[in-house]
């Protein structure tokens, strides 16, 4: 295979095994090149990954070693992604009764949540998570993205047991806003005792439903080494009862009478 | 840019935006390179994305013409895919009381999902789909998946209504296996009229399911242009109500109490 060529194969397989480490040899054999030409050929790729920003390629050393795409988005990018979130989100038509806002146009675009799992990657990517936890329905299809780019399961805790899951064990919460006890189950085969965990969720208030993720995740053993939300707002009632995450929005001053909305960057550039 | 460059470059924004018509100035003029270069990496790519069994570029000639990447797995990919689906959920271990399958470790790998979505986008990559369409909840991964290959928005069914919604259409429809009447919901402003869909799910019985969001989709004029299903299983009670769809695994003989199961190809390769 001619350099060229391998380097369209070789971007491409990077592209596709994230955080994989993958040894030089077998770049050798499977495209038929000398090691020193497969090194040349990474530096290319590195070159251009770094310059397209969307990640590099670390390369650990020794007999055991080979090359790792770790997927990091350059701050330029970054704040372009949340920039265009924040004018998206200020759209007053997405002012919902009771100061909602309607958001499931922008969840829906695998654009942007492919983005929105790009940010998390990259800013979780060296805590050695091993799955993705998020609450069914909203938080899936962001919690799948951040899975995707760290190469990791997903486990989805649920608001109702189906016979689906197994067994489960399941815990009971009071929701920050509603005051109501509300259920969460998780199957007993999702989740290994000690596992390094990372919550991904769409929205948080006070933070109740999060709070709940983490107590069901105590009963697996589970440590949980970062907590990622789209959107955060404030609560006017209650105080939050989650303090370390990393929220992309922030939404401030729904006027639900005078249809205004603002919205400003989440707290991603701060930690 | 080198042409070295150039070609991790463009593989990566390839890749990034399946079903999008680039035109070569665009090309040109990021990559500072005459659209002759351009022409003769593209022809590179190609080959590549062939060989790798990951698709084509496909030529659009005239004033408005360009180059579209369309997602296509080979067949001996999609066998291997398909096969190594069969074998992991032949494993007696998922079988739970009731005749029950446990997937939930499969829907969690985000590669497993990648490749089904890729499967079913190579599938459907003609049919000129606006939308996909799941329901609420193990469909979700699924749905987004297929839906970041063809390069079209995710919309969620869900089984009730939530305020994040806004005004939302209903129908009630007879699930097949329970009997009882179940409820589904569509946020008004999901779909726009006369959209074309395809809808993509887990598992299909009878296709209760899959009947009722079709039911639901007729209230938005959609066109069902396809429907994916990753595996299907008979019901010894209810004749199918769902006939033309694809699936991807079939479950035989779950026996319970032998604790065996067969699982073989679904119709993917018939149609």
């Amino acid at each position: 295979m001619k350099r060229s060529e391998r380097l369209v194969a070789m971007t491409n397989y990077l592209i596709d095994h994230p955080m994989e480490l993958i040894s030089l040899p077998f770049f050798s054999e499977v495209y038929g090149a000398a090691k020193s030409s497969i090194s040349e050929d990474l530096a290319i790729i590195n070159r251009i990954f770094r310059e397209d920003g969307i990640g590099y390629l670390a390369s650990i050393s020794g007999a055991a070693g080979g090359v790792k795409y770790i997927p990091h988005v350059s701050e330029t990018k970054s704040t372009h992604i949340i920039d265009e979130l924040c004018t998206q989100l200020e759209d007053p038509a997405r002012i919902l009764p009771g100061g909602y806002l309607f958001m499931s146009d922008v969840l829906g675009n695998p654009n942007t949540v492919r983005n929105i799992g790009r940010l998390f990657a990259s800013k979780f990517a060296d805590l050695n998570i091993d799955s993705i936890v998020t609450v069914a329905t909203k938080g899936i299809p962001l919690a799948y993205a951040v899975a995707e780019f760290l190469n990791v399961p997903v486990i989805i805790v649920r608001r109702d047991p189906k016979v689906t899951e197994g067994s489960t064990v399941s815990i009971n919460y009071v929701s920050g806003s509603s005051k109501k006890i509300q259920t969460m189950v998780l199957s007993k085969r999702s989740l290994n005792s000690g596992a390094n965990v990372c919550i991904i969720d769409d929205f948080m208030k006070a933070g109740g439903t999060i709070n709940g993720i983490k107590n069901l995740l105590e009963e697996f053993d589970a440590n949980v080494k970062a907590i990622g939300v789209l959107a955060e707002a404030e609560d006017e009632e209650e105080e939050r009862v989650v303090d370390e995450y990393v929220s992309l929005v922030r939404i401030k001053n729904v006027d639900d009478t005078k249809k205004q909305i603002e919205v400003v960057k989440g707290n991603y550039f701060q930690n």
